[in-house]
């Protein structure tokens, strides 16, 4: 049994904070909100006031916050965890990052004893509740020993891209591109089979058996069939994330046709009202044609 | 026992004639190359010298040619099936095509006497050998009765899509836009793990197990990880086939971002060399990488 520390108790930290308990650690949180980690204290583990009341606890640091940008202010801002972290102990991030700034944080780390893990994750609330997300990681190997099997008690899959920083932040952002690409390419689809008064529970069924299918039109397009854009993940995820992609391929002029035409339909979707609405609400952006589950005007 | 006409003996055409007789059905062929109308003779089928030929023989007869403007001279053409097609017998038409250009051709059969299945097919060569192929039909109640199982003869599943012809060519179009999307959205995403430095096997590896794979990353990533651009189907196939969907997006001036973006990509791939490689060879047109499986210049 180990103490961990965990700060950020959104929708993937509060599942990876209870994994890190059931499998029998004691777990320490902070979160900006006092309320949930209150919640979290009653169930068990430890509220703290600050990220370096966190950090003060223990050696195995997890942040799980919305950024880069939330990232440092956990670091280096007011009541900051790394001047509370003992040299010899890990940072590991978990947030979705600029690779190159990913790289740079490893290295300020290291001037101040602190060892790092890059390690981006994926799967959603659901699965970061069971404990059976996947980590992209990447470190340097006395960061993984020092860890040992505790990114397992977090992660059914725990890859290990590299000795060092970086390859898991670039691994997660090219899943982001796949991802945001795949679901704005499935409204595409679905929206020109209802401009073309084709039935939309009917073509959800072939392609979900045939070469055109993807692991985001399946799962993205069931809220467009069902008329539900509760967010799972919002519209404003992907502006972000695929921005984040633009970043990173611009930094070596690399051209991304594709990514950076996806990013333009997130963006005419956010500033057109559905900035907070599941990512599916990108097939709003489509004129002419009748959703499933939405009235026409006057109904 | 039923005695079918199947005209064209291609890579689909070939197994599908195949797995008609596998059934226990007579198959009269025709091919534009002699010798394989010939090869299909020697293994107990019917080979046929025109269209025509094979069209007076039957009842039932199956067009599985490359585009509408062959399917027009097989029907209508020197010595065309329609003029010897009696009354009451079935045409089923299994080529991609524009929706609307199928839903006029069942006017035109219809006058003639003639029933229409609009049919096109999905799998691949392998899948249409051993009859597991997809197939996407619409058509009247009297053609499918006329047909009756001589379709599930062909394909493993048959999705009846609608009660008049339409329907099967708007539901493949639109698998197509989503498969050669997905295609460009790979070559993509791969481009940027390999500007990037990371490695492309363990890139393959996390991607295919996370949210942002689809069937063609999983299938055409796989080439490119082998350096082998030997054409399963190749770039001009997709040059063809998003410039279908844009067609018939046009009609309704709809608009298609990614489709239009992905289709520049493969005519880029066309013109730049690679249009009789494989589809994946797309990546091709991305700067500043080096492909697996390929060699520097002077090496």
């Amino acid at each position: 049994m180990t103490t961990i520390g965990l700060i950020g108790l959104g929708a993937m930290g509060g599942g990876m904070a209870r994994s890190l308990r059931r499998a029998g650690h004691e777990v320490r949180v902070f979160d900006v909100r006092p309320e949930a980690a209150q919640a979290f204290a009653d169930e068990g583990g430890t509220a703290c006031a600050s990220p370096a009341e966190v950090a003060a606890g223990c050696e195995v640091l997890v942040s799980v916050v919305v950024n880069a940008a939330q990232t440092e202010a956990v670091l280096f801002g007011a009541s900051g965890a790394a001047a509370a972290m003992k040299p010899g102990s890990v940072f590991v991030m978990c947030s979705t990052v600029d690779p190159n700034w990913s790289i740079a944080l490893e290295a300020r780390l290291a001037a101040l004893g602190i060892l790092y893990i890059d390690a981006p994750i994926s799967g959603g609330a659901a699965k970061a509740a069971s404990g059976e997300m996947t980590m992209m990681t990447a470190a340097t190997p006395e960061a993984y020993a020092k860890v040992g099997g505790l990114l397992d008690a977090m992660a059914a899959k725990v890859y290990r891209l590299g000795d060092r920083a970086g390859a898991g932040s670039k691994v997660k952002v090219i899943n982001q591109l796949l991802a945001g690409v795949h679901i704005a390419a499935a409204a595409e689809a679905m929206a020109l089979g209802l401009r073309e008064g084709v039935d939309p529970a009917a073509l959800y069924e072939v392609i979900t058996h045939s070469a055109g299918n993807s692991w985001m039109f399946e799962n993205r397009m069931a809220h467009v069939l069902a008329g539900d854009y509760t967010p799972l993940s919002a519209v404003d995820i992907f502006v972000k994330d695929l921005g984040l992609v633009l970043d990173v391929a611009r930094a070596s002029k690399f051209p991304l046709p594709l990514s950076s035409t996806a990013h333009q339909m997130f963006m005419q979707a956010s500033t057109a009202g559905f900035a907070r609405e599941d990512d599916s609400a990108v097939i709003k952006i489509f004129p002419g044609i009748e959703l499933p589950g939405t009235t026409k005007s006057g109904d």
